[in-house]
């Protein structure tokens, strides 16, 4: 049995890294890779600290501008930025398939059940998976957040990063300058407060 | 951090298996559950042999014969069994919520993205979690066809029962008998043809 290639895609959050860590320990070959658009050219780096800590290779994979314009303007009109991250990650996700899909054969993301992370619906993951042919799998689809929390605990430390205090390789980074450059002011507006990414600092178990 | 302790919803099959080793190798204290009904009260025991191979403790759950009536009613107006295994199959984790939600944080089972499994509804999975103050966890759910078939292949070696041969700890044994009961015939023109379950025989890998 060869050993199968996947990339996850990775924020150097405690879902992703968890996501990381599982799809090692069944067997993968993992290769991390953060998504930019340029339009916040060093912000994808907040993931290469913890892509060191969990010991994996850690690619970028750059994306078109546009698509953030495209997000905004659904942003905009939605008044609230879910679908336009939902918008985002499933072009993201499709970039990673059409630069890896000959060398890899499996995709992977953090999305989780029941938070509002943005997530492929099903015919999209059936699609992305015919026409590339890969395996999409996301593992936290079947966890819940007591259970995730719980495993995250059990195995990382991390810092907090507020939403907006400091950039993180979250696309929601580059979609708020795309924004304020369009709208001054609308981030404020439509983004929820008191939201945080985590940054893995520490393995705890593996 | 106290260890947590998860119940398995078990068939001796590959998908149960895999979540089995999974929760274990992610520091979950595994117990295994096979759910009968006494109708055929000895199928059960297919998944015992399974589970002294993976080396977990295996207990069997009673369910109510009556489950399997409104079943085998589901199915005859269907004219497939698919809802009428779900049906079995979300009662079933109601039993073993109320039997165990006291003594265990997490009840788990083999669901699949993309098969033809019986699933619990997003709604049906919260309301569970609510009411019993347990994680249900899913951990195939995030995983397509290619994706287990691989990484069973790689953990197990398994025997192919074709489906109706030779019973197993399957609900579908159950329902068959209730059905062919009540209608003579009706099992041979309502199932699917070649199709097997698999009773795992080695652990090549965990």
């Amino acid at each position: 049995m060869i050993k199968q290639k996947a990339i996850v895609l990775f924020s150097g959050g405690r879902d992703s890294s968890f996501v990381a860590l599982l799809l090692d320990s069944l067997g993968y070959d993992v290769t991390l890779v953060t998504a930019n658009a340029g339009i916040s050219p060093n912000s994808w780096k907040t993931a290469a600290k913890p892509a060191k800590i969990l010991g994996f290779p850690h690619e970028l994979v750059k994306v078109e501008k546009y698509i953030y314009e495209e997000a905004a303007k659904i942003a905009e009109k939605d008044g609230f930025p879910l679908n336009a991250i939902k918008h985002i990650h499933l072009k993201v996700i499709e970039a990673i398939a059409h630069k890896y899909h000959k060398t890899h054969t499996t995709i992977a993301d953090g999305t989780r059940r029941d938070d509002r992370t943005p997530r492929l619906t099903y015919p999209e993951m059936q699609s992305l998976e015919d026409r590339y042919k890969i395996s999409y799998v996301a593992p936290l689809l079947g966890f819940g957040h007591k259970a995730v929390n719980h495993l995250s605990d059990v195995m990382f430390e991390y810092d907090k990063i507020w939403t907006g205090k400091k950039p993180t390789a979250e696309y929601e980074i580059e979609l708020r300058l795309v924004l304020e450059k369009r709208k001054k002011g609308i981030v404020k507006k439509i983004f929820p407060k008191n939201h945080f990414h985590s940054v893995v600092t520490k393995v705890k178990k593996r």
